[in-house]
């Protein structure tokens, strides 16, 4: 399928997506989240060679949320050998969420992509960076050729407010050793990271290095070496969507990360990044529009891994 | 990587395991597997246009085990609308194995690739064919360009010897109603699918349809549609290795299928399908040596969904 | 509190009680329970110099259930050393029933009362007797002050054909030679000793044993020795009741065991044995109005172990 | 049997335990405990008319660590009402610890002598007591006959250095709204109530109003009603002794309570409190020459519940 095909559908899937507006939930436990006007839907493809294509929301601001621990275990996974001493890679399957598993296994969290997981590797990213926090938004306003990222402040205090079972993990894994900053500035660490705001079109862009074996399409940058391009993407196909991992897989076909925000960046190795944008969410906390318009892009393009 | 590179790094991978043989300890609960001479080591490659790569031994006839899971998931998938309201699609993660789960989600296996998934795919095919293994047999020797696969009946007695687990797994979801035919007669047809017995080579070229959107490339059949394909590859990727399915698509990343007679088939979708057979397990139960070839021959080619 | 004041007391918990009947719910997974009269009540307390206080359905046939698994305790536990080292004495506590701990236990049930520690307990009673139904109608004759105990058939065969969670426990068990008979036949008398029926009269005079440090009050036979006495009341008092083994010692006190055929038989060493039936069952399966008997009788006339 | 028969049996068990010193392992998480000389063994008896039996190390301040929890509980559950909203009082049968219960159950512990029903039990002293460390020590030294009971500074040092998975249960519990004070503030009266520490002595002689319906038999105080007092020991009995609950049930029979100091304190309502010491633990926690001791001394006497 050529490029004006693949737009040509994206710009189908977003008219046969907009009707669905307004179904779902916000994410309720943030108040800057549940103030977020649900009707909003974006989506952008960003093909290797740099040709963008985008299609409704895509300019506002929104929160990355858990798409941020994509980036943080970029930052830390070249840098930190083996990193996979300290967390494992295989799916959580867990119906009930991460405590049940990180006690069976002595606190080693069973995947970067569940809360216990990213929070060993921000506390991997603080024992590297004295300025954690300052460290990220450098790597992140690189990624986005220069322009400024930045935290949303009310996000991350709201974040810290409710931050208990996320406190009550990394309490936790410090008993088996596995946190080693102070759990109070790791909190600090974690919270701003999950508030990092980016438009849609800038979150694509800064995606695009997992697109093309770990070299950012629009900075020329290795970001990561192509080996560690491959994991990640490994990661994100098996643990990238909580409880509903297999389910996209078996759907969709992408590798991909989604976030309590809505918004969900994907990547078809070779091809082209793909994120969407709606704030509404599904019982697993994945946009529920978001969804429906991967299945249907990947479903009218052929577009998939397998 | 053109086609001789490919072979080229085939015969290295060959050569630089055969050192490991021995490694690794016999399925010792079925005594014709614990016959088997471990120091045995077969590679075979199968381009979708055909090409064929054999190294070591790809001629002695291989106990298939679960790889037959993935041959009756193919038979029932395209027939039973909608398969997954009895089996669901996520990854099990779970250390200690499936009956915990069964009885969380009432009855329901997590995937169709452990047993408990497995043993209702094949109550499926028992609903679909009154003679199952008859049918399984016709399938297979299709597939195999009409060369006659057979059963090893001294194995499917051994199994059925020793399927007290599956037994308890089958009642206890026949309390569930998510088993419908007689339990001593799925425990029949479940024994003799895993006693299947071919070749590397021949399941190697019978496996090849799931490299080729569904097509198989040695008999031109279309065996189930391009997404059911898909769907079949995105379940081996993120399902077809027990506990050990986030490492394998972590280290490796193709989507396969192992079984404890030590035999792994894997497929790159739209290129190739490639298979190893040794008889020696490592702890999570998947072929030491086979995981070992597998791994540098994708390093080694960067042959990789992702 | 002498005699003619329980018998007082219990009289009034008795008519304070009847305004509840027809609350709860018959255990409906069984035709020939789903039939009874749930509008019935019966108290039977029965003091250790055979002075017996009787009010309402005393003399109706109740199907024992559960409760048989004590007595099968009591045939087992004195014969086979050490009975424990193929169950524990640990309450379940877990609100998922028992196939998950099995599991992590490798076979081995966490006591005598839940299903699985009964099964092995009366494949312990095969072992030790060819004929292990017509010992245990013998026993329970014995124990009756020759007053023939009986199977009800039918309900026997419902419960065999209803059998399929717990012929998964016992292939599953089966599975780590934790169980040695053949499943089918050890179904057969486990599901007649189910479907025992005895009026409550008779039950608490059978029940009686366990009152007098193992010495029936009733036929002065030793039935087991004191240190069993004690030892089969304290994993009736732990282990009693399901998940509500806790609330009921935290409420009542008293060691006992309770039926899904809504029967309750409890004892207070040294002094009485206390048996009440209604069929109407709570939400965990033991009977509603039968607890609320016991709790009012209990803090009425202070009587408890503690 | 008589008093004079009782404390012959109970000299004589002290005399055979003796050669089993050394056995057993120091808690060693807590310096302070790790320093304490392994070879010490005390026994006491206190009889509800006051009478005191006493054999070797019971003059030696021991620190009662989980005993405490016990004190607690009666200081709050008078006041709470209903107290059962926030903590269950089912035995926890978890060979896990607590972590994967409290996350099934919505952050309700399990029962009050598992540390997260402990923690929200401290929690509710909080709430009624602005100094709850000082009402505390006010509570025992009253039942200490007016005798100053006071905190090991050190020992609470410790303990509040390794409060890491006591943290962890707090902020978990206080996400589900649970625990209501500062996590700090609570961890800072948990580990000091754990510190306390008294003499075999004066700790048989403060324990000993739940031997007597709640009534202390040497202050003539009514510290709890009688009803509370049952409802107290029936929760020792089943859950007095983590994960060794029911085979101290079993084993002994009496209700009580253990300590990772190596104090084990039991009561025989109606009769006699009866408390050992010796810091050797067994691979469960409980004091291991202090349950061989509690074991004799119950065979011997025939003094059990059961």
């Amino acid at each position: 399928m050529d490029f004006s095909e693949l737009d040509r559908v994206l710009c189908h899937v977003y008219h046969d997506c907009t009707p669905l507006l307004g179904q779902g939930r916000l994410a309720d436990y943030i108040p800057e989240l549940a103030r977020v006007d649900p009707r909003q839907l974006g989506l952008c493809l960003h093909m290797n060679d740099g040709t963008t294509y985008c299609y409704g929301d895509t300019e506002v601001p929104l929160s990355i949320q858990s798409i941020s621990k994509v980036f943080v275990l970029a930052m830390v996974l070249p840098r930190i050998q083996p990193y996979f001493e300290r967390v494992h890679v295989e799916p959580s399957g867990d119906p009930f969420n991460s405590l049940v598993q990180l006690e069976y296994e002595n606190g080693l969290p069973r995947n970067p992509f569940i809360n216990a997981g990213a929070l060993v590797t921000t506390d991997m990213l603080m024992e590297l960076e004295p300025d954690a926090k300052g460290a990220l938004l450098r790597f992140l306003t690189r990624l986005n050729r220069g322009r400024a990222v930045t935290f949303n402040e009310q996000v991350a205090k709201s974040e810290l407010d409710h931050a208990g079972r996320n406190r009550a993990l990394a309490y936790f894994m410090q008993s088996f050793s596995n946190i080693r900053s102070s759990v109070e500035e790791l909190m600090d660490v974690y919270c701003h990271q999950c508030a990092v705001q980016m438009s849609l079109r800038d979150l694509t862009a800064s995606f695009a290095f997992l697109a093309n074996g770990g070299l950012s399409p629009t900075t020329g940058e290795q970001v990561v070496s192509r080996g560690d391009s491959k994991r990640i993407n490994a990661l994100m196909l098996t643990c990238g969507f909580y409880d509903e991992s297999g389910e996209f897989a078996y759907r969709v076909g992408l590798p991909g990360k989604s976030g309590v925000g809505g918004g969900i960046a994907t990547v078809l190795p070779g091809r082209f990044t793909l994120s969407v944008w709606s704030p509404g969410l599904n019982s697993k906390g994945n946009s529920l529009v978001g969804m429906r318009a991967l299945e249907m892009f990947t479903a009218r393009t052929s577009a998939s891994l397998f």
